[in-house]
């Protein structure tokens, strides 16, 4: 395998892309930070933003229709959009649960802030890889204690395992990403009631079901949530972004579900318009079952497809594409060239946008991010990658 | 002055009325709850939500140039917004200030609960009549202390009872909204250095700017914010709604200047995301010259119709309006009738929807707070005031 150096140019916006790597922390520059900083760069494919495209056209169909034709986009944007708990009222009804369960926030980070910063109290356990604002809202805070997964067992969770490292570390608040982010492992339903059922009383479980319906357990293709072990397990949060399978990132929707006292504790000083008019739009098409039934459509298209780019990804050679059951896989390069590099070659020759894992703690080797991006994009995707790495 | 029986019907519809007023808490239901609760109501004017019409058209004609006509929207709705941090720097240099001083809001109603929850520490000065979250947000945190002013007073603030106050009440915060909300009084830019000259230097000065475009010192209408002064008072927390001044409310957008030292703790620990797609592209209309230039001929426009419509206002028989320099007013209603069952009359019977302030505490008397609406609109709330009030 060979990666060819690049040409005085390609350097330059290399070196660029480093810095605005640098500047965006442990998260990625965004792609219009990327277009404004580097204009001369053509980004074909952002395989960095893990989001179901489809879905992102269905909603914009939905827009365009019920909203800009018809001029209600006016009062979306002019008026104060609802207060949280009228929010909350129309999307527990939807989601089968009470509305004094639910907390709806301004994307999930908002809700992952809120459980940080006012639910845990002393120490936090948090599996590794993972998304770092679990641990990144942590920092001066509470303590934070990780459990790492092996790429040896392609990052898979041992129930048994997990449950003794609670033992021994002693946190009152575990958090599990299911699937997990970045390595797209899933804990199957059955193993994480385990999990559940094997906590302290005492342990509050945040899971992070933001890439749960990317992920199946036999054909029909079915959503596996654990919101309703919420009735049963007073200590369980369930956190739900809506930017990855509604594909809808920049409209800020997220929610979680919880014991009512803990909800109530959140509202009472705060989070009255949280969500924006456009928002707001979303949660009650999301309400509608017209909109659902197109939904489900367009996910299990996506989630087939995701699939089948997995399998044409673990053919490139010099790699090695990890099992996943989200919208990305860890793709881990071989041999000793860097992610980062391969990632600057990406997005310099080929206009493909990935996501370096360079510096995702509790990773042991060189990890892309690959996000799935329809089929025509990933056969980019894919060519892009044989050919940065010589074997295309 | 005789306010005539509701008919069967229209009381049915009052009712419901109070019922979705109790279930808003101290705010108002949002039109989108009124319609949705009483479909056969037709509001007409929406003279309880105060933002500039104009600006909001002059928004959307962006919008739709801008992103709908282009299909542009779509990366607005499907990407991540950029971090707080990116907003924050091209924002800061149209303000005039260091980045590092800016901190961005999902509206200024997310700022006001991070300067309650993070910065209050003991005790909180708030003027009363006021906007509630500044002492709701602070229930069972930090102790709230009042400054009434007086209706006798054209509730007027005066420099010298103030700072008076502040010493007998020992605040570590104090919060003015200049104008006020609801009163619409205004503390000239004279005064307002006086007490940040006053205040203890231990004290953190909030001043809540979200109407200071609609007022105006001279005939030139030009705007007269504190924020240059932050440079001199590190204790001074400027905090600016986009929502009254722009027309904007269901983006929500906001912002806040302070010291360096205050921004890096509220970002130290989270609002990674918290600016939606479209309030990004506002932000950066906002520092377009194009865009300033056209919004300022809408805002000298309606400061002037604003004026007009308060004149008119003064006229009608059986109330008081009360001097604002902001885009709504107080009329008070005298002899005896109450300001609730003015407003359901207004609203069942005409479509006009203004604010009452039976809730408001620190108000002695029956109040209504009408927003201006253009022209037309306004003349409307004129002709049902004084039908109401058996005067018209």
């Amino acid at each position: 395998m060979s990666v060819r150096d690049f040409t005085p140019d390609e350097a330059s916006v290399a070196d660029q892309l480093t810095k605005l790597k640098a500047a965006a922390g442990s998260h990625s520059p965004s792609l219009l930070t990327l277009r404004e900083q580097l204009p001369h760069l053509d980004i074909a494919v952002d395989a960095c933003f893990i989001s179901n495209p489809y879905a992102t056209q269905l909603f914009l169909d939905h827009l365009q229709r019920e909203l800009i034709d018809t001029g209600a986009i006016r009062d979306v944007l002019e008026f104060y959009p609802s207060q949280n708990e009228v929010i909350a009222e129309l999307l527990a009804s939807q989601l089968g649960i009470g509305p004094e369960s639910l907390f709806v926030g301004n994307g999930a980070i908002e809700i992952i802030q809120a459980l940080i910063h006012n639910v845990a109290r002393r120490r936090v356990l948090v599996t590794l890889p993972t998304f770092s604002s679990y641990y990144e809202f942590a920092a001066g805070r509470v303590e934070v204690a990780f459990h790492t997964l092996s790429k040896d067992d392609e990052f898979r969770l041992d129930p048994e395992e997990y449950l003794a490292r609670v033992r021994e570390v002693e946190p009152d608040m575990v958090v599990l990403i299911n699937p997990n982010n970045p390595d797209g492992s899933y804990l199957p339903h059955g193993d994480l009631l385990l999990i559940l059922d094997g906590l302290p009383p005492e342990v509050t479980a945040v899971v992070d079901e933001s890439f749960i319906h990317f992920a199946f357990e036999d054909l029909n293709l079915d959503i596996r949530s654990v919101i309703p072990e919420c009735e049963h397990h007073p200590n369980l949060v369930v956190v739900k972004s809506m930017s990855k399978d509604f594909g809808i990132a920049g409209i800020r929707a997220g929610y979680a579900v919880m014991h009512p006292d803990r909800v109530g504790d959140l509202l009472r000083n705060g989070y009255l318009w949280n969500s924006n008019g456009l928002a707001e739009y979303f949660f009650r098409l999301y309400c509608r079952a017209d909109f659902l039934e197109s939904y489900d459509l367009v996910r299990k298209q996506y989630i087939l497809e995701t699939q089948l780019f997995y399998r044409q990804l673990a053919k490139v050679p010099g790699t090695r594409t990890y099992p996943s059951m989200a919208n990305f896989a860890l793709v881990e390069i071989l041999d000793g060239v860097s992610a980062d590099l391969v990632t600057q070659h990406l997005l310099v020759r080929h206009g493909v946008y990935v996501r370096t894992c360079s510096d995702k703690i509790g990773l042991d080797g060189e990890f892309l991010r690959v996000a799935s991006r329809g089929l025509r994009d990933n056969q980019r995707i894919i060519d892009a990658l044989g050919d940065v790495l010589g074997t295309g």
